[in-house]
Formats: C-alpha cells, sequence, structure tokens
C-alpha cells in the first residue's frame, strides 16, 4: 500500500495498491494552490512511481465526483492511460472533465454499480454505498490475497439521506465477520469533531426560515457539487414563489449534469435565463451563485464588486452561504463578505450565529469509531488530513481497543501487509506538481494541462504593479520582466506593458484593491497575448507593489 | 472627528480629533502585512492629513501598549515630532521602541495616570482605567466644546483582573449623567461574540491542570504582551516545580519590562538562563516561548523544524499555545503545529477541545452594551474592525435604543460634531504605508524606518528560487533580477546568488520547505549584503518557484 497523495495534506487523494505486478490506484485527485504559489492553477500529486511501473498499472477506481479525489485525472490519464472506474454520477463529471481537456475519446471510463463486485487482476473490488455531501458515493472494500482493504473515500453516515439511498450498514457489518478485515483506510477530515455529523436534511429548517423572511433577491451560494443542496434550495424557491436564476460556470454544468441524469428534478417554468431576472420583481427571485471560497474569478467574487453581467447584488438583498470556510480561504472569504456588506446586503454564512445553514459531509469521531467497530479491522491507516488530523485519527481508532495497531503513514511511505502485520518499507519519490491549466477560464485548450517544472523552462514573466490601496488607483506604468525568453525583446516587453496597463484601466478601483481579482486577471490576459505572439507559455506570477 | 487607522481593517489603530487650529491624535498603530506584500514587515497609516497640518498637531494620546495602537510610532514621530501620552506601562513600551530607532533622545514622553485629568488646547483628557489582556489600558473621555468624546480604546470589562486594579465603572457612569456624552467611539473586536468575555483568571483552573498532567519538558506560548499570562505561567512553574527559562526576543523584552515596574513578580531563582536548560531533567522545565501566530522567524516556529540553540522540542514534550488565532495567520499557525507533531510533541491550542486555555481581551455583546448603557452618547461611532463589525456594531448599538445614531465611519470620512448633531463632510486623504523597518532582527539600525515608496525608489530585488515541496531541495541555481539599479553588474548579480545559494544550503529541508521561513531568510541575508556593498535598500522580495 502507497500513498501518493492526500496523508500529510488535504486534498489530491491518491492511493496506489500493489500485488506482485498489479498495482491498483484508488482517486486521483487534486488540491488547490497556496497563496505563495503564484502562477499555478492547480497542485496533482507527482505520479512518477505509477509511470515507473506503467505497465504494472490496471486501473484507477474512483469513490466519488469531488475534485479533491477526481481532479487530477487529465494529468494522470495524460501521462498514463489506464480504465477509469467510477459510479454512474461520478464518471459524468469524469467525462466532461476529460471533454474539456480533449482526453475523453481515448479514455475507457467503466461503470461500476454498488454492490456488484469486479475483479482486477488478483483484486476483487467490493464498492458499498455510503452517503457524503454528493450524490453516489462509494467505499471501496478490495479482496486481496493477504486479506481485504477497505477504503471508506469520503463518508458519513447519514440515516436519512435525501435522495433515499441508504448508507449501506449491513455490507460494513459482513466485512467485519469472521476476524473482520486487514485494513481500514479511512477519512480523517473531521476527526477533531466529537460526536456525530448532522444528517443533510438537518439544514431544511433554517434554510426555510430565512427563504420565508427574505425580503428582496435572494442569492444562494454552496459547493457547486452538493447536489441534494441545490436541490432543496430549488424546492424552497418553489415553496416561496422565486425563480431561480442560476449564475457562474460551476453551479450551471453541476445543476445540468444532475438534471440529467435525474439527481435534480426541476419543476417546469422555476429555471430562468440570467438575461430574464430584470423581468421579475426583486422578492420574486432566487439566484444559486458559484464562488463560496471567494475564488477570485468567481461569479459571487464579482457580483460582490458589482463587476457581473447579470448577478446585481443591491441594498437589502440577502446573501446565503451555505458553506463552510475552507481553511486557508479565510481572508479570500471575508473580502468578499466586506464587499457584500459595503453593497448593503444581509450576509448569512456559517460563523455559528447563524443557525444550521450548512452540515459537514464528513464523519466526526462517534462515526469513524462505528465504522471501527463495523468492520474489525486489523489496522488503520488514517487517510485525508494534514499530519495532526492523522495523528489523532490513530489515537482515535486505538482507544475502540479494535484494531491491533494504528499506522501512521505519509505519502510516499511503502506499507508491506501480510495476513496479519505490517511494516513500513522504504520512501518512494513523491511530490506535488504545480500546473498551469492553461488559457483563460472561457476558452476551451487543446493543449493538455503542462507541469511547473516544463513552464518554467519556457520562461519566466513578473508583471510588476504599484496599486494605492486606499484609491485603488495604479501609479506609474506597469515594470514587466521578462526571464529565459524575449529578455532583450524591447516591443514585446512594450506591448506587454500596454496589456497590463489596459487591464488595470479596465479594472474597478474594489477589483484593484483586492489583489487576488487584480492579479488574476493579469495572468489571465498576459497569458493569453504571450501565448499569441510568442507560442511560449511561460510562469506569469505578478508582482503588486502596495505604495 | 477624522479616522486615519482601523475602521474598516484591523490594525493601525489611529484616531484625529480636531477643533479649529488644535489636533489630537488617539493611538499610532501598526498592522502586520498581507502574505501579498511581500518584502514588507510593517504596515502604518498614511498621515498626511496630520504632516499637512502640522502646526495644528498638538499631542498623540496613547490608550495601551499593544502594537496595533503604538507600533506606528517610530514612523510618526520620525515624520512630526510631538508629546506623547500614555499610561506608565505603554510608556515603558514605547521607550523601548523608540530607542531601537534612535529616536527617544528627541521624544517629549508624558505620563498619564488613570483618574487624572489634564489639558490640551480646547481638549480636558481624562484618562479611565480599563481591563485588557494588557495591564495600564486606560479609555479617553476627551471634554471638547460641543460635548465629551469617549474612546474606549481596547477593552473587556473583567470583574476581578488578576492586578486587582479594577475596570472604572463609577467614572464610566458619571459620564451617563445629565444627559450623557456626546460620542462614544467603542472597540469592535469581538462584536460577533453573544454574551460575556470571561475575565483573565478563567483560564487558571486548566491550565493549572495542564501543567500537572504534563509528564516531560512544558512549552508555553501567549502573545509577549499579556503579562498577567506570563505571570499566571511563572505562578504555576513554580507551584508544580518547574524552573522557566525564556526564549525569543519579544518574550524576553516584555518580561524584562514587567518585571522592572513591578508588574510581574518572580520569586528568586525560578528563572534560568536558557543555556542551562540541559542542567535540568525534563520533567524539572518550563520554556516561556515567543511564536503563538506562526511568525516565520519566532522562535517557536525555529524550535518546530529544530532549528533553535536552545529551545529543543522532544518526543513527549508538551506545547501549550495560550492564545487565539488570528484571521490570516491560520496557515502559518497550522504549518507550525504540524511540525511539532511530526516531533511526537503534545500540542495543545485554543481549538475548542481543550478547555478554557486563553480569553479574548475584547468585550463582548453584553459588554458593548452595557458601555453604550452606562455612558448614554447621543452618537455611536464603531471602531477597530473590518467594514462588517462596524456595521454589526452599528446595529448592535441602535438596538439598545440609547443612542439616536450610530455612526458607520471608515478610514478617511470627516465627521463633524455639534451638541446634537453629526455629519460626514468630505474625505481627506488616507492609505496603508508599507515599511520594511530595515536589518536584521538583531541588528540595531541607525537608519529610521522607511516607506516602500522610497525604497522602491532604492530598486527592487526578486531572487527566484525553485525548491521541491516533497524533499525540501533547492534545485538548479537561484535567479537573482534587479530592476532599477545595478541591473548589468554581472559581478554584484553573481555576488547576489552566492549569497542565496549559502542561505538555501545553511538551511534544513524542513526549513526549504516552509516557503515563510525560507523567503524571510533569504530576504534578511540579500538585504544585509545588498546595503553593505552598494549602500541601497531596495525592496526584497523572494519568489518561490515550486517544482
Amino acid at each position: 500500500m502507497i500513498p501518493l497523495g492526500g496523508l500529510g495534506e488535504f486534498g489530491m487523494n491518491c492511493m496506489a495498491l500493489r500485488w506482485q505486478d498489479d498495482i491498483i490506484v484508488i482517486d486521483a485527485g487534486l488540491m488547490f494552490p497556496e497563496e505563495e504559489l503564484l502562477g499555478v492553477d492547480i497542485v496533482v500529486p507527482d505520479i512518477s512511481y505509477l509511470t515507473e511501473n506503467r505497465s504494472k498499472v490496471k486501473a484507477i477506481l474512483l469513490t466519488h465526483g469531488h475534485e479533491d479525489h477526481i481532479g487530477g485525472l487529465p494529468w494522470i490519464l495524460s501521462e498514463l492511460n489506464v480504465p477509469v472506474y467510477g459510479t454512474e454520477f461520478t464518471l459524468a463529471l469524469v467525462e466532461g472533465k476529460l471533454d474539456e481537456h480533449r482526453l475523453l475519446d481515448d479514455a475507457d471510463l467503466i461503470e461500476m454499480l454498488p454492490g456488484k463486485r469486479f475483479q482486477i487482476g488478483p483484486f476483487t473490488i467490493q464498492p458499498i454505498r455510503v452517503t457524503h455531501s454528493l450524490v453516489d458515493c462509494v467505499a471501496l472494500a478490495i479482496h486481496t490475497p493477504v486479506g481485504t482493504v477497505l477504503h471508506t473515500g469520503d463518508f458519513k453516515i447519514d440515516l436519512a439521506p435525501p435522495d433515499g439511498k441508504a448508507f449501506d450498514l449491513q455490507a460494513f457489518a459482513d466485512l467485519g465477520k469472521d476476524g473482520g478485515i486487514l485494513a481500514l483506510l479511512q477519512d480523517s477530515t473531521n476527526v477533531d469533531r466529537p460526536g456525530w455529523t448532522p444528517g443533510e436534511k438537518a439544514v431544511r429548517p433554517r434554510l426555510d426560515e430565512i427563504f420565508g423572511q427574505t425580503k428582496k433577491k435572494l442569492f444562494f451560494s454552496c459547493f457547486s457539487s452538493s447536489i441534494t443542496r441545490i436541490g432543496l434550495a430549488f424546492e424552497l424557491a418553489q415553496k416561496h414563489g422565486r425563480k431561480v436564476a442560476v449564475v457562474g460556470r460551476s453551479m450551471d454544468n453541476a445543476t445540468e449534469i444532475a438534471q440529467d441524469l435525474g439527481y435534480l428534478k426541476v419543476p417546469q417554468g422555476l429555471v430562468i435565463q440570467p438575461g430574464q431576472m430584470r423581468d421579475f420583481p426583486a422578492e420574486k427571485l432566487l439566484v444559486m451563485i458559484s464562488g463560496t471560497q471567494g475564488e477570485p474569478m468567481s461569479a459571487l467574487s464579482r457580483a460582490a464588486v458589482n463587476n457581473h453581467k447579470f448577478a446585481k447584488i443591491e441594498s437589502g438583498d440577502t446573501v446565503l452561504m451555505s458553506s463552510r470556510v475552507i481553511p486557508g480561504n479565510e481572508k479570500a472569504i471575508y473580502r468578499v463578505i466586506d464587499h457584500l456588506e459595503r453593497r448593503d446586503a444581509n450576509v448569512i454564512h456559517d460563523d455559528g450565529t447563524n443557525g444550521l445553514i450548512h452540515v459537514s459531509g464528513h464523519g466526526s469521531q462517534e462515526e469513524l469509531k462505528l465504522i471501527i467497530n463495523l468492520v474489525q479491522p486489523k489496522f488503520v491507516v488514517p487517510v485525508h488530513g494534514d499530519y495532526r488530523h492523522l495523528k489523532r485519527h490513530a489515537e482515535l481508532a486505538m482507544a475502540t481497543s479494535v484494531p491491533q495497531k494504528a499506522v501512521l503513514a505519509e505519502d510516499g511511505d511503502v506499507l508491506e501487509f501480510t495476513k496479519d502485520s505490517v511494516t513500513k518499507n522504504g520512501k518512494i519519490t513523491i511530490g506535488r506538481i504545480c500546473i498551469d491549466s492553461g488559457g483563460s477560464i472561457d476558452v476551451v485548450e487543446d493543449v493538455v494541462i503542462r507541469d511547473r517544472k516544463h513552464l518554467s523552462e519556457d520562461g519566466i514573466v513578473l508583471p510588476i504593479i504599484a496599486i494605492n490601496k486606499a484609491t485603488g488607483r495604479a501609479e506609474g506604468t506597469p515594470e514587466i520582466v521578462f526571464r529565459g525568453f524575449a529578455m532583450d525583446d524591447a516591443q514585446l516587453i512594450a506591448e506587454a506593458r500596454a496589456i497590463t496597463q489596459r487591464t488595470l484601466e479596465s479594472s474597478s478601483p474594489e477589483e484593484k484593491q483586492d489583489y487576488g481579482v487584480i492579479k488574476e486577471k493579469i495572468r489571465n490576459d498576459l497569458k493569453r497575448f504571450i501565448q499569441k505572439s510568442t507560442s511560449r507559455r511561460p510562469l506569469i506570477m505578478p508582482v503588486i507593489l502596495e505604495i
């Protein structure tokens, strides 16, 4: 068992299992970059271990469709084209993603059904239905020559899931019979939370109340993959007589796929086009909008600085953020909230004072302990978390007195199992690949994502811009430093400077005061220009000089 | 009334009051820069309004000694030398600060005593004792020709303060007689918290318990200005038979000043030198250590990556962080905690599951309402907070039905008061000045801090370093870009490169994996080298290329 990502960080989950000459991979996730990684869109695990054992890799198995479990697929498949197994909804999300990168035609996507076993070399795979904040999620019981390995994927135990598809407790209990399983790989996300995570339906009363009290426009933001949450918002809109406009690319995509597959049932006439909003009075509108994490180019971030074509947030409107603050995004989110408050919107977010407007999709301590008790593992390997979460989870597992041992492993550790033992045996090459996914968000690229190492060989461009924070004015002309190419090309430099200047001039003072937004705009515009005029795709890292 | 800082952000608190040709200034704080502001040590308010009205500025009045209230003084005094009023402890902190910048000899520091009124032009100043997480704090009642303005400073209402110096409720109540005061300027920090903030003594039982349970070395970290918290740790060390070593510059300074002034009573023989730690068994040691906020160069950050000369954190040691996470510092703090967990230390921090190990120094909603009820203001002007805090505070104030009006003002707004009205009358120039305080942390500079605008005129240096996150190795040789000077000086560039290379080589993989730390080290070393060889002090902004 070799973790390639997700053990020692949140995101880019990826785990390899090997028996002699067969390797299977569980999940292929991405991670969003830290602020320090200027010029990068996404981060994925280094898969050298897999490419060096290319002929042995037989399949990638997906537990569910969240980005931290499937987002690295385009990158991995472009290096290593193997069959990909997933449930119907997961594969639908994967299809869209691969299509964007022109990888769909060559991909071999195979649907798996919860409860239905299948064989890959020496491994018998048994997908088991679990509940989570997304639909159609599974845990994977993998029966191997030395025993059964159970990977929970992401889960909570929702005893009344909105889609009526129950967490398969019986299958878990069956695994625990006759001495139990060899190893449990379990989600550590909420290991710090005592008790049980509330079910998804628990948010209904408070959201219903907010829908009932809102006088003017209601903007509703949640993770775009939270199909049941979106479904609930649609249902409440219908109940309270509001038409629904969907704004933002990710929200748009997710609702479309969910409708196509029947996960989202939308009454005729409920949804209107964003352009039609002006035909309805404010109190008759619900705007579903992407951007709960303060992503600089998201619809909500742009609406907050009054720079969205359709989503106009006005005094007295309500913005309901039915989501949590992902650690690290605090500043970006609070910047958006401050902008919204300045527009005199009523912002309702999950700060502990607004009632139950969001529930987590991850199991708390009692749920983790219940699974351990159900499946009776000899060994527990905590997955999905920073080092401290894995450590806490190992302590929690040992306190149940079920496992012989909880194994604190990190990315790259090689864990060798026999029927009754586990040893750490060396370390493989691991790492994070920083990727520039190419192009602006509106353009589908025919070039596949390329990693940072290659990009830096294409040179580096540093636009240096002086901004006055108080006024939101750019001062002087931007400086552009080219390294690795075009260093003496006065004309190119002058043009790049002019492009940057234009981007600055076309941006509002509020956008320029929000460095995340202005950096991203400059990066997108310069990227397009440099690619067109030089065919190069350098790393572009804007530097803001606040003066 | 003209707010120059702190209304619309946390930090750099600064408020001007003007009556005809007399201006007084309340507080002169700094703010720590956002991550985006590479190459900057501190941020202070733009004081153009004061320098343009130089002859009218009569005094700076300090409410207490926290950095966000006094940290901008060196900068302001170097531009505008006026008398500074503060309580004994506050002035002691100011003295140290001014001495460092060689500004002390020219400074005019005047002690104020709680309860003792004094006159500055048309203003009668009445300092009133309040309680907070620091000692010797005051609110300022300023009696003006149109009525009394009360600035609370930072406060909570601690009804049993450890130093026995009570919050002067009577003085507040007196202000509320006969129609009450004109305007209340009140601290918004905790406006989101319902109820009352617990008193400082509330942490004692749980800390005592932790001291009692700890088997090996105990590392104790808190804000270095929290003198009473430090005093409590010393007391518990004495009780539980541990010697105390103080590690880290800020912790060292604060304890020294507090002892000199009698705020901290240390039994003979309790404190040992850091170098003596090796002479005592682990279970007999308490290490007071700076760095609760994950500051990259702090003692705790360095100890966490095993790079501190004296503070060695070993398996089974306990690290107790008796402080809160200041918003924006989450990532840095959790990085330090992860490093500590990897050393197998037992980390106890304020995540809600560890009992009452920290209490806030700022009043909650009921305390804010109590003050409003006591002083009966006609107008409430919320201060100290992001826009959303000020807005929430205004709503809270209006809900008490005491004030005629809560005024939502931001930095730069000019508020004109009569005896019974307030109007916003224009906006003055405001802004944030980004300052490089010069030199490494060990060297006292004779050059005064200089602002970013001037620095950028001295040129910009961008060291570009490629680091492999997984291994912590730097790949290739660093690139150095000079702008504004020495652009073609091949020798200087080669030397700068060699310096950077040396810094990288002398840093541990853990330090290189922590970009905050490695950036700061490179910046310090390059700064020293460039200053020595060119006498210039350019902006130095390291760029990390993760590969």
